[in-house]
């Protein structure tokens, strides 16, 4: 089924919004006349800015075009509350669209079939279905935070071809080319949030900013450090300015395990929040970590860089959606391995996965995977 | 550059020789008259039987085709030497042919440009150069062993995504799918020989034949047993049949580095042909050993299917020109690596790679690699 040229060009509007919408589902809109010509069009902009069908209707109005009895093809349905933007099914009854194409309804409990039902009201044909997949694959970890209460969970490796993360001594600047880690901040950009461990903040003191890819925007830190052990002078304290102006990072989130008044007191004073979160055997609680980071923090994609141990514990306990693995053209031996699992006693405790994506990047091999059965929730 | 039809034909006729001409070269030789039009066509047979060019003459005289003045593309030079078939060269001037289009100088001594200079002398034009590249990567075993008095060595290795090809316990059946598992008999088919450690005899006990795919041959085997510990009992003494009739698999080879009558004449009685050659550590020379393979043995391309231990001092001693590994979508943490390497000091120790041909085989990535430096020879 090939879908209507107009949703196509709203669902790569849609892609344009990749590293900018969040925490908001990114969205396309195109309006088209009766006879098919081209309106308007528009993606939804940053959080607290204009969504996609008032970035279109906009834009019809500023080429002078009339949009009354038009059709809009919209990758998501039309929000129908008053969040920092006005309801968007209003907009468009307003001006008059007469029909709306929209891929599929809003996960959001706040609209869930209620832009539709109010579009429908006002006397809007609504067609509810062309770009569906597609759509919600673009925004997997919006539909994530709504459906699951938790982040889509990214695990990003970089690996020798024989799965070495490390040497035993812990070199690993650099494994994979400047290509392959250009590609990893792109993915990085995307994310809502980048977690590691206290393992690789001591290690690596990284900053886990976006930096070789243009973004408009930088996503969160966030640390398990259950000891509260991040040195207050840690490069990922270092100032992630947002590149809009007037706009500066969100604080760096650190989950705990103990109270340490003292601790706390220091990372705060580097702008950090301290959330404890202590599991029964006195280490961070990952899975309540994860709620966390979805129903109070807003985050949709989890983009994972962290170690072979704190890898092994959130693949172990089942909480790992999707592999990133760059695979550089080389072997190693003996090292640090991907991530700390097993050893097991039969082939069938293995972490299953699926291939979705194996491309080139530069010398290194990209391999996407999920884990099986991780879809659909 | 495009390659002329009549050669493009003449190497995918080389190409169905994959499994059969060993230790010939894999050679195909398509003749056309003054208009281009296919007088006749062929390829090598097994060793013993006719050449491509030959079998390229005999079907132009079944198709009722005079071939006086007509040109004959072949992927390799023309043999000017009486071995187990009369001289090509000679064949060709003797039928009439005209012009004769080769795609490269046969590494062979015994040819070298004589075949070339037969024909010349016979009043035959010749050509040299169209298809080159590919005749010869489809021989680069052959030109190995020619060239380098080696054979061409590729590594068969089936893993997990994060490197593991066994776990801690030892199991490894079955850690990539059955189609991978045929499409890595598809690889032994091709070889000359499938060479093995003693501990994977001893762990798995192996056949080693090629039963997933349909082969015209099966490959010799080769053991490496210092001590000479194989079993006599080991399923690899099964015999081996080659499907042509009144044939039979040639004795499998044991290089060892002692001196243990009882044991040899043990492994005799299975047929073995046992070799002594020793290092100064007591161990099996795996540098001699692969020498002795192509200027003994005529093995062009050696398959090598062993365990990390043998894997790894095969890779050490850069003895390895090409990996050929199956990476199954699971991730089995401790266990047992690729290959016994390490640990390094510095990255830049690490064995380093080129990847030529990344392909998904059933649910299982199939990735192959050159060792950066073996090539050209």
């Amino acid at each position: 089924m090939t879908l209507p040229a107009p949703m196509q060009r709203a669902l790569a509007l849609a892609e344009q919004g990749l590293y900018l919408t969040s925490p908001n589902p990114r969205v396309g809109c195109v309006i088209v006349g009766v006879e098919g010509q081209l309106l308007g069009e528009g993606h939804t902009q940053r959080a607290g800015g204009p969504h996609a069908e008032v970035m279109a209707l906009r834009d019809a109005q500023a080429r002078g075009h009339d949009v009354r009895g038009a059709t809009a093809y919209v990758t998501l349905e039309p929000c129908a509350h008053q969040g920092r933007t006005g309801p968007c099914c209003e907009a468009l009854a307003a001006a008059g669209i007469g029909k709306v194409v929209a891929s599929l309804e809003d996960p959001n409990p706040k609209v869930a079939g209620q832009g539709f039902a109010r579009l429908r009201a006002a006397g809007v044909v609504v067609e509810v279905g062309p770009g569906a997949a597609q759509s919600r694959e673009l925004n997997l970890g919006f539909f994530s935070r709504m459906q699951r209460g938790l982040p889509w969970v990214r695990m990003k490796i970089a690996a020798s071809l024989d799965g070495q993360t490390a040497l035993q001594n812990g070199l690993s600047q650099w494994i994979t080319s400047p290509e392959a880690r250009a590609d990893g901040h792109a993915w990085r950009a995307r994310a809502c949030a980048i977690l590691t461990g206290m393992g690789t903040v001591r290690e690596d003191n990284p900053r886990l900013d976006v930096r070789l890819v243009e973004t408009p925007r930088q996503p969160r830190l966030v640390v398990v450090d259950s000891r509260l052990e991040t040195p207050p002078t840690a490069a990922l304290f270092e100032p992630h300015r947002d590149t809009a102006p007037g706009r500066e990072a969100q604080p760096v989130l650190i989950y705990g395990a103990v109270t340490d008044a003292a601790r706390q007191s220091a990372l705060q004073a580097r702008g950090a929040t301290v959330v404890h979160l202590p599991n029964a055997q006195g280490k961070v609680d990952l899975a309540a970590l994860l709620r966390d980071l979805a129903t109070q923090r807003e985050i949709n994609e989890l983009h994972v860089e962290a170690g072979h141990q704190l890898n092994g514990s959130l693949l172990r306990e089942g909480l790992v959606d999707e592999l990133l693995i760059y695979l550089a053209p080389k072997l190693l031996g003996a090292g640090r391995g991907m991530a700390q699992i097993g050893p097991l006693n039969t082939l069938t405790d293995a972490v299953t996965l699926d291939y979705r994506e194996i491309t080139q990047v530069g010398p290194d091999l990209r391999v996407l995977a999920r884990l099986s059965g991780r879809e659909p929730f």
